[in-house]
């Protein structure tokens, strides 16, 4: 029975604030013991560095493992700056070696000697382990903890392996099946094995190993973890040697970190290091300033289209009322395409070589698309103003979204093949191109229909 | 060790391909025993839909049901109705009751009884439970088979459960601890009873449990399941009694499903709900169309803007010029504001109630951007065009700025707090708003400065 009589964010984080305030630490303490592990992580992060490192102090050694285990990455490591050493060294060992490497990452390189000297030799062995692979490599993020069992064992003698390492070992409900060089051929599920009479072999209960190499990106393969829905993931060497196991519960850390710093690229923006409320202005500043900056830097080639047609625009300053719709038409049907194509690409349901059928596939949506809505726009833009203006808008949408669907689709195909994310590059590059290149179209068309 | 020939999807769809063509049906046998799974699917996915099911009945039974539950609903759905009932109940026998409720979702109504007719009656009645709760909730998606455990349990007889249950239930490793009125008050892993002594009682070993009720939306059980990196959830009814349980696997599908459609519409279009590369182009139209029709029709706003200030536009033309490239910046900005606040929700950084705070951050934040991109405005077209023309840029800049983070900040959560969600709500809006509100604010200060 859950005895935690705080369940809510606000509730733990007033509790907190107003005994601090009061110098009442009892207080702060049996706030802490209160609450559920959840909310009151959530609270400890939205307070102040320093009321964060005191609070922290507070909590019992075990809960306090559990709670910086829960921390972002980098709040850990302005935790552990604002904590005193001994409490560091003993949360620092508790830690599991991928969490230790992880937090290291985040840390000023002069703390990383002095924190792994302080563990003793077969954990400082682990970390060491886990650091000599490449960061952002899966390598980094596996557990060197595994439990394997091998294929001329019988099914109890690799459950005895499982018992032996049930303290310590990272996962104990997949077990990857090695043969006499250590190569991992297959795993087995330890209820495989609770199932199996005692003498089978494991050669016999053990099914295909899908695996990842250590240096691999832990993106690809956190991801193949989760959409195979398998429990762990064997991490192997170019040799494909057992060196270590990846658990789905940190391929999921993993691929929501990724989607997070996605989604933040995706709206044009640098990914916050912190949680929103707790990251300083002039830091959320500065995660946006340089990208709308690329992107007006980008939009300035708008305003050099525009100058070159600023004689036929003084001319019939009615076609500046439909600049606004067209190229947000035009935006629009290349974001669509080029979200669709990104998330395909995602979960490899197209692949690079697949671009013709990509760009044919786009090339008729946008032709049909075109031909829905310019034939909208002449139907409205006709009646409101005059037919030639209509056929100028009718004509103009149809040549943008056709264009706009064909380059919006090709995008992303183009930029993974540039080895650049496709989220990130793509929306900004087609906006930029459909407003300048759509507003070229628009005039030379205009200029044709009207005859100037 | 893996026998499996063929590891890449363009050469197993090739192989597949010539064979049918050839009419060589122990050719595609071959050829499927000989693939690995994975690809496997990816290749049956982009078949067309009489060459997949052909395919399909020449696949051994038990791989058949593998690659079944691989395949994405709606190709499961397609996949049943070009099968013979025979083949149809085989597969759907052999289903886990949950995935019978999916796919049942997908079908036909009138397929539904005269599967759930072929059933087993104990497999029936599971399958009847799933079906009772509303689509969209957990109760849909979770397994009714699981192993649970009661408090004055010994560790000895929790094991004992979890051996005479290995066969047929969902997970193994997670206990859902019961009361004796069959309410969670824990969990206990299955390494914790292995590691336990035989007599010792499961109230010692459980700990506290994060449930979900089953009418819960099943987006925000799975993030619970995949947050805290729990291997499986017990879910339970209003009374907190333990009905069901949702296993981290199943939890990462539902969230990547949501993440694709999320995408979808982020992007402005439905969702697709085929593999991109066997969508029909017409399907694709559909998707995107009615999205494109009501963006231009809320840009027609920025027509009727432009209208209003005609006059001053044929008096200066030169304004007309900057139009894109102001628009485009508010947007750009309401759009990084959205995005950062949107994430921060999903993440349960923020609340609702947080809406005051994020108002006034974004508020500064818009000022700072609006101050450092309205000085270079300034400094740029007054450079280039005038001083008053510079002023007149980079005052709306400045006010376009400020305006867009804050709406933008502070849309995503009165998207929530109206049901609507803030990832599909927030941007379209956005960009109308500012779009239309942004060109208001340019001419009065355009006339303003330039005294017309």
């Amino acid at each position: 029975m859950t005895t935690d009589q705080y369940q809510d964010v606000a509730t733990i984080l007033e509790r907190i604030r107003a005994a601090l305030e009061a110098n009442d630490l009892a207080g702060v303490s049996s706030t802490l013991a209160d609450s559920s592990t959840e909310p009151l992580v959530d609270a400890l992060e939205r307070l102040s560095p320093r009321d964060r490192a005191i609070a922290f102090r507070l909590l019992p050694k075990h809960r306090a493992v559990r709670v910086f285990e829960d921390f972002s990455p980098s709040l850990r490591a302005d935790l552990v700056q604002a904590l005193q050493d001994a409490d560091v060294a003993a949360i620092f060992a508790d830690l599991e070696p991928d969490d230790r490497a992880w937090l290291l990452d985040e840390l000023p390189a002069s703390l990383a000697p002095r924190l792994l000297r302080g563990l003793p030799e077969q954990e400082r062995r682990l970390t060491s382990a886990v650091l000599g692979y490449p960061q952002g490599s899966i390598g980094r993020r596996m557990s060197p903890e595994y439990v394997s069992t091998r294929t001329d064992h019988t099914a109890e003698e690799a459950l005895e392996r499982v018992t032996s390492r049930l303290a310590d070992a990272e996962t104990v409900y997949t077990l990857p099946v090695l043969d006499g060089g250590r190569r991992v051929v297959g795993v087995v599920g330890l209820r495989d094995l609770l199932g199996a009479s005692p003498h089978t072999a494991v050669a016999d209960l053990m099914s295909e190993a899908q695996t990842a190499v250590a240096e691999d990106d832990d993106e690809v393969a956190a991801r193949r973890c989760a959409d195979q829905g398998l429990l762990a993931l064997p991490i192997v060497d170019s040799e494909s040697r057992l060196v270590g196991i990846l658990t789905i519960d940190d391929a999921v850390r993993i691929l929501e970190q990724e989607e997070s710093e996605d989604a933040a690229r995706q709206g044009g923006a640098e990914p916050l290091r912190r949680p929103y409320l707790s990251t300083p202005i002039l830091s959320i500043v500065r995660s946006r300033v340089v990208w709308l900056l690329v992107l007006a830097v980008g939009a300035t080639l708008t305003v050099r289209v525009l100058s070159v047609f600023e004689a036929t625009l003084e001319q019939v300053t009615v076609l500046a009322l439909f600049v606004p719709l067209l190229i947000g038409t035009g935006g629009n049907t290349g974001n669509q395409a080029a979200t669709t194509v990104t998330r395909a690409l995602a979960l490899n349901d197209v692949r690079r070589r697949d671009i013709l059928r990509i760009v044919s596939r786009e090339l008729r949506v946008g032709l049909t698309l075109g031909m829905l809505l310019g034939s909208a726009g002449l139907a409205i833009a006709g009646l409101l103003y005059d037919v030639r203006i209509g056929l100028v808008i009718g004509l103009t949408l149809l040549a943008v979204c056709t264009m706009a669907a064909t380059v919006g689709g090709a995008m992303p195909v183009v930029a993974r093949a540039l080895g650049v994310d496709p989220a990130v590059f793509s929306n900004p590059f087609i906006t930029t191109f459909v407003d300048a290149s759509g507003l070229v179209v628009y005039f030379l068309i205009a200029r044709a229909v009207l005859q100037i």
